[in-house]
């Protein structure tokens, strides 16, 4: 007997997603495709105190099964360093997450039914997509760089809208105070929730930090928070990704929802991984490690603008992005279909992640994300020459 | 404006669970209810010395991102280890989870669409259900005990049929070669796949193992497994929980389609836990530590009998279990609701887990599972007269 089905949504990933991310195999190549931090940047020998002290000092932490909403050390740390004027944060605003990406997958649970509506920052984050797949939503992509975006309209109905407001996954771009602050009005007057994906906020490389949505939209600081933003973060750039730890805040009755569902996602977070973190933050080890990050990442964007604005300058048009991982690049030529750039590209050598992936809808076909977090500014500059080779050579079977 | 509401599986959970696992909070509580392993029996010398090695000699295992489908050295460690006469498994039959409770919750996100059938052993692991609840699936019982079970019948037109061989939770039974026999042999004519989910079969403490569904479906030894058993693997009663570590064997089809899941719920599993396992796999640690924990939850499964004779014997009947962690016991008096003494229970100091938690469709009121390897012996006895002295409470008001 064949074996039965496996559930509809397994059938919606395209090929182009599966290419992008089988890349990292190929010898030779330059990956400019991922979001990697640079190892060089992980503080290996305080993690390995860390490690050691949470084994020694806290074992039961460390070993036992942690509470489903994580350890209350953590969540009163991650509580106390969010907390501002006006925003009153308590343990029960936070829960410890398995990554960034267990949040998403969290959010996708405790909304959405099949066929309700995802009000979603375009382009999105590949990694949100791929989360809420299997909980079949309908995308209303904002397009916050149009001027007729009407904030209001775009949430109300929706069960919540997703933004990336600093250094958004693929674009780059900072979402400015004044459409921060829209979103917010408009999450209040429609009763939809607003997640801030904030992975990025602290790769800051020029200018002033803009205020979170989660700061904006709280109201009354004698009681905790109960406003409408969904805020996320995660240790996987600041420190090290594969300790997968990350937290929410929210509201208490919205943690409370996802810790029902978390409870049957994984149970509860690796303690281990939670005891290091914990102790990592209240030693302020995330401060001192993050200048070396900035200088080093700082002079790579620049490294790799440098080396665009030689060999890209006439094929895409791009800003240069004040923080974060990744420049967005929009092909001048509408013959320039990103999609076949990406496999041409492999063929000379160089990757990069091209738009339809993080079209919600899968349409876009004229941009390119390329990150500078993990190469070296010699190999930036050579994975430009390759790409600009490979635009010349997709240019030359379109025409 | 009030906001939208949350998904729809979310209002279906029953607040006889919420007070359940609410009940550890309560202080001077004997708690029989939970399924914890004793933390005296993780060699947190050997894991400290471990974590050292991983951060020091495998620093890119344990911070980068690892694969989705767990560290290659993992997977190659839990294929040969499962191997056998017969049985064929490379590492694309192994999948590494974060704690068996993630397979499950992925086994639903690959298999199941709204209504679709699951064939459940029943009483069921109550994660499980917990697992598959945002999926909305519909259940169908297999209780193995009854002389008209039909596993051809049970299984066709199920998506999977989900079973707990060794010593189920909650009822501590070992099913009979004969009817794993059968179960293959249904899932084969059937083409439904056959989860064997076996966290407690290392916990053996009388008479001789029974094979594996998974050996008993291998049919071809000169290609990877590829049959309809997907087997679930952890280290959380073996070594500790709090690593959240575990495994899935199956087809390398079913294992791809798990990892695309896996891959938008958590991205991957902690590195640090899984270099830990990896490396307590090799070196044996598992084997070294299996005898003490043998010997200590075989003595208190028996002071937990002896008592629950001396106490119990006229309220209850149980069999003495030959392995796992629970007992479970059903009431003789038809009046004796479960649901009910497990209140007047913590009115009493103890807390037991009641029948409705383990059935898919929450009807079953006149059993109890008592664990009985957390707990020391006197807290054991101590825990089973107040127990006993509950019943009487619970009886007299039903009169």
């Amino acid at each position: 007997m064949s074996h039965p089905a496996f559930a509809n949504w397994l059938s919606e990933t395209n090929d182009v997603t599966r290419t992008f991310l089988a890349a990292g195999q190929i010898p030779g190549l330059i990956n400019l495709g991922g979001g990697l931090p640079d190892p060089e940047t992980w503080p290996v020998k305080d993690i390995t105190a860390l490690a050691n002290r949470a084994m020694t000092e806290h074992t039961t932490d460390a070993l036992a099964y942690p509470p489903i909403e994580g350890l209350p050390a953590l969540r009163d740390e991650i509580a106390r360093r969010f907390s501002a004027t006006g925003l009153n944060l308590t343990r029960d605003n936070v829960l410890i997450v398995s990554g960034g990406m267990q949040a998403l997958d969290l959010i996708g649970k405790v909304f959405l039914d099949p066929g309700d509506a995802v009000a979603a920052q375009s382009p999105a984050y590949l990694g949100a997509l791929d989360a809420w797949r299997p909980r079949s939503p309908v995308y209303r992509p904002m397009v916050f760089e149009q001027d007729d975006f009407d904030p209001i309209n775009a949430l109300t109905g929706a069960k919540f809208a997703y933004t990336v407001p600093n250094f958004s996954n693929p674009t780059g771009r900072l979402v400015p105070l004044a459409q921060r602050q829209a979103l917010v009005d408009a999450a209040r007057a429609s009763g939809a929730f607003l997640v801030e994906d904030d992975p990025y906020g602290t790769l800051h490389y020029d200018g002033e930090p803009l205020p979170r949505m989660l700061d904006l939209s709280a109201q009354d600081a004698d009681r905790p928070y109960d406003g409408p933003v969904i805020y996320l973060g995660t240790l996987s750039k600041g420190l090290a990704p594969g300790l997968r730890v990350g937290w929410m805040i929210a509201a208490p009755e919205v943690i409370a929802a996802m810790v029902t569902a978390k409870q049957g996602s994984d149970m509860c977070t690796a303690g281990l991984s939670q005891r290091i973190a914990c102790d990592a933050l209240a030693m302020g080890l995330t401060e001192t490690v993050l200048p070396g990050i900035l200088s080093l990442y700082r002079a790579r964007r620049d490294g790799l603008c440098a080396a665009m604005k030689t060999h890209l300058d006439g094929a895409f048009d791009w800003q240069v992005p004040t923080g974060g991982m990744f420049v967005w690049a929009t092909a001048r030529d509408p013959r320039l279909d990103t999609d076949t750039l990406l496999r041409t590209g492999l063929d000379h050598g160089v990757c990069v992640s091209p738009s339809s992936v993080f079209d919600p809808v899968n349409r876009n076909r004229s941009a390119i994300r390329i990150n500078f977090t993990l190469n070296h500014a010699e190999d930036l500059a050579e994975g430009v020459r390759r790409l600009a080779q490979a635009v010349e050579a997709t240019l030359a079977k379109a025409a």
